[in-house]
């Protein structure tokens, strides 16, 4: 029998099942291809994220497991990302647009395409798509291997996929993979409550 | 009878319902308080959003309208925002930690602060709560008033509140809150797709 992966937070105040369910796997069936409709729900739930002044800083680089171009992104990744993330059906690399046209720099590049991945990650994991985010990988590799134009800043590469089987993983991984999620209390990172 | 306000977006892919119709509003009810459930829930959500290496960076900066810290966030916006912000039932300051104990730089702070608040708007606006997120005010005024160190940078300030009514806007209000939302072609956004 198949041992199941759940890390649903416990949480002070109620929240959304998905908000709650969503978390950062390490262990991806390497067997399944992406489920072509949920990345594209994904990606949609990304592009009607806020952003200032409608701006959408937002860029993707969408790649499957087999691929030139995931083969790419797996060679970009750090070796302690290396070890797991070459299971997950899709590596996307989610970029941002620093500067403007004229070369102003756009100040919430960052901070509205942590808002796009956020929904990405989101919706995907309603679609029963697992996620983990990585900042650890090369990249000026990978601006250099996707000829990305200097306006754009690879942030992050999601590894994305149907949730694995803790059966055939290391106890170091089911551990790992079992133990309850933490977080500070939202209070101490609330400064003024007035 | 009150005009309400639906600004659900037309999608090119089905995603959840709650990131379809979240927007960001203009018109809040002056008369109504804070839901306190909700706005708990939504910091709860913002709480349990993934970050580099679980640092979870954001602050909250968290003001009641009728309150001196509050007037304090509304006096440091931009005219613009406040022409209306100061309907909403609470002004949310979101910031970030941009530096480690140490003195080092944390990357993924502004990234990891715009997940947390795209968390905090989806399940705000699944409690019930509108947002809408401002770039445009003082950063160094809320520095100053709030006593915040160096290593945290305020970010946006979130406007949270019940909906309000567009009968007793302007001419000008009501057509852009009744415009339907635009966004670029996700495959615009898509720089490979392999």
């Amino acid at each position: 029998m198949t041992q199941a992966i759940d890390r649903t937070a416990t949480t002070d105040a109620p929240i959304l099942d998905v908000l709650a369910e969503r978390f950062s796997t390490r262990v991806f069936d390497p067997d399944v291809a992406i489920d072509e409709a949920a990345l594209a729900s994904a990606l949609e739930a990304a592009r009607w994220a806020p952003s200032a002044n409608n701006t959408q800083p937002w860029r993707f680089i969408v790649t499957r497991r087999g691929t030139d171009a995931f083969a790419t992104v797996y060679d970009s990744l750090r070796d302690f990302n290396k070890a797991w993330a070459g299971d997950a059906a899709a590596l996307v690399v989610a970029a941002a647009t620093t500067t403007t046209e004229d070369g102003s720099p756009m100040h919430f590049a960052q901070y509205d395409t942590g808002q796009a991945v956020a929904h990405f990650t989101v919706q995907a994991h309603a679609a029963g798509l697992a996620t983990h985010q990585m900042g650890g990988f090369d990249r000026a590799a990978v601006t250099s291997e996707f000829n990305l134009p200097e306006s754009i800043t690879p942030l992050t590469v999601i590894a994305v996929g149907a949730l694995g089987s803790l059966d055939d993983t290391s106890d170091e991984v089911r551990a790992r993979e079992s133990a309850p999620r933490t977080r500070r209390a939202i209070g101490e990172s609330v400064l003024v409550n007035d």
